[in-house]
């Protein structure tokens, strides 16, 4: 055998402000870090009950049926939908961006009839239009939407669309990859049957988990399944039996990533959640002024923005591709490009977790300023930067008085 | 919001000595702690093409599509059936154990005829069995074997059966969860067309992935097929594009579960391939030699012991749980139980990646001869570390010679 031609792993400094993973405290990667010990010790099964705890506090529910799926949020769709769904079975779909078209391709691949209320993309998708496909549809099995669209930066509101699925009996299916820690979300309260989540993003955590929900009525429907899951890894009936009091072995969980998920939690919890979702939503507010002030415009509508994601327009003249470029050499700044029809077109600026902090918020706008002048968009000097601080002292005003 | 009720986690010291996970050295915990950077980031990327080039050198094999499903080693079996298998195929699935039973499940899952070819559990599969089956059937699409049984540790022989599907003109998939990195296995030498594993076993890694590898034959059946893949996350097609060269979005990978998998394939490389597995074979016979000088019967067949895993029969008027309770409890060692009808009847003990040590090996035969004693099972005093400590010493005049 020759000697190993790979070096010990180097990874560069990162300030992560893309669509995810977010950067994460150290106090989570040191979680991570524990040694492993066996799927059936009763000190994991404490770890596990207490994780499903903290979730649940999360997601702000009472839900039994609260804990991470082994794969990343991409696995937490799959598995809410595969679920719940069997063929011939009717979902209306809620599409107005990239991720409401993979819950599309997701549903078809179970052989249901997906029926499709789209939107375009930044804009929300209209309460009006979901009732519309639930009246002229006979039986819904569900009605799902992006809660916040990591592709666009709208943050859907839900409360309405809960009602309306209840009203015709359909279960209420949303997707918070991008949402949950970031962003004020109550399933209990808002009538939501199953979500999903990442846990790369506002949570806190490296990727790899997929933390999923399921009201009573969501997990009646999967029991009264005439067909079995077309996933078995996904399984929620035999998970349950894992996850819940049998403590049956399904498949090995991944317990170093259930680690940090119990400490990210703890960090989300020992915050507040209020408080969390507040600063997500202080620094997305000084981030959007600054961006406005630089004469940047903004994709999302603006009554519907979602504080984790900010997309923003790539002005004439200014190759995208090259400015993301100088942000990650130049700054070690890692921003994201557009997704679908809007590659070229957007950047995506992500304030999750770790990554949602002032500081990060004023060296990007800086850093920004100054790649753009390389590239040829004159700003007015610091104009981006000021703006921000004028929104982080009024809100230390507002929060003193 | 009240204070957090949940304390920082502070996971026992186990000797995992059970089905896997297996203890796991500090550098791959420590790689593991590493801070995560972007899916699309460059430095990333360079990670990935190390992976893939690193897994190629564990499976002795050339294939170009060989990476880490973002899932644990049940992930990896769903992955490899549902990309292969469509409804309507026929698929020869071996059982000799709990695995083997698992595939059978997740292919008929799929819509595809399954046709089970059964050994007694504890045997190896019969190839002339398998080679009825094929003559029997018509078209067959794949036939499936598991490498080494983690419900009875037995290693099944590949390379007869694998040129039998060749003739035969079907896939041969293979399941290497428990044997990658602790047994032979040259995926291009014997003929696998599949193979996937799990990393928590001999790889040396925490949970959490799924090493996979196909051939060009098995590729292009995967690019043939008539109907979509039934899992989206796990859709080869999909992920190529991610992992090969166009490097297209598909879902967020587990950077940090792949940096501890880049520093656990370079810690087997760096050890050699062929003397990490005869550090499995080495310790497995003492192992084995121990648990008989103490009178304890092994439950799969001589000829065919897989050295990663022994299984061992429980004697008469033991109680079964009650020693692993005490070993746990007294000596902070885990190992396994029975699954399926053995239940009760075995235990299961894995001597799998940094567990399998010399030291482990005289540790867990003294405690074991301690709690078979206080539950009544009497032993001739030491035989067990006494017949352990010639086969080391005999081991180390053989190498010597």
């Amino acid at each position: 055998m020759s000697a190993p031609e790979f070096r010990e792993l180097d990874p560069p400094n990162r300030l992560l402000m893309g669509p995810g993973p977010a950067n994460v405290h150290p106090r989570v990667l040191r979680a991570m870090s524990l040694p492993p010990i066996g799927y059936l010790d009763p000190e994991l099964l404490k770890i596990l009950d207490e994780v499903m705890e903290l979730l649940r506090q999360v997601f702000r529910t009472k839900n039994y049926l609260t804990f991470p799926i082994s794969g990343t949020g991409t696995a937490g769709m799959e598995a809410a939908l595969y679920n719940l769904l069997e063929p011939g079975d009717v979902a209306v779909v809620g599409i107005n961006g990239y991720f409401g078209g993979r819950m599309a391709e997701m549903a078809s691949r179970c052989g249901a009839r997906v029926v499709t209320v789209e939107a375009e993309w930044g804009k929300a998708i209209e309460p009006g239009d979901i009732a519309s496909a639930l009246n002229k549809e006979g039986k819904v099995k569900l009605v799902s939407v992006v809660h916040a669209e990591t592709s666009t930066g709208v943050l859907q509101p839900l409360e309405e669309i809960g009602r309306l699925a209840r009203a015709h009996e359909a279960l209420f299916l949303v997707d918070a990859v991008t949402s949950l820690g970031g962003s004020q979300l109550s399933v209990d309260e808002w009538g939501v049957d199953v979500c999903y989540s990442g846990v790369q993003k506002c949570v806190g955590c490296p990727p790899g988990l997929s933390p999923i929900t399921l009201s009573q009525r969501a997990w009646e429907a999967v029991r009264a399944r005439g067909s079995k899951v077309q996933s078995w890894y996904l399984d929620l009936t035999l998970l349950e039996k894992y996850w819940g009091k049998e403590r049956i072995y399904h498949h090995t969980v991944p317990m170093n990533m259930i680690y940090a998920l119990h400490e990210a939690l703890r960090m989300a919890l020992e915050e507040g959640l209020e408080a969390r979702i507040a600063r997500h939503h202080r620094n997305a507010s000084a981030l959007r002024a600054g961006l406005e002030a630089m004469g940047l415009g903004l994709f999302a509508s603006p009554e519907v923005r979602a504080d984790p994601l900010t997309s923003v327009l790539v002005p004439d003249g200014v190759e995208e591709l090259a400015v993301r470029r100088r942000l990650l050499e130049d700054f070690g700044i890692e921003i994201g490009g557009g997704l679908g029809h809007l590659r070229g077109r957007v950047w995506r600026i992500g304030l999750m977790g770790e990554t949602s902090r002032e500081s990060n918020v004023l060296l990007f706008l800086s850093a920004l300023e100054r790649v753009l002048a390389k590239g040829g968009y004159k700003t007015s000097p610091g104009a981006g930067v000021l703006a921000a601080q004028r929104v982080y002292a009024s809100s230390e005003n507002s929060s003193r008085n």
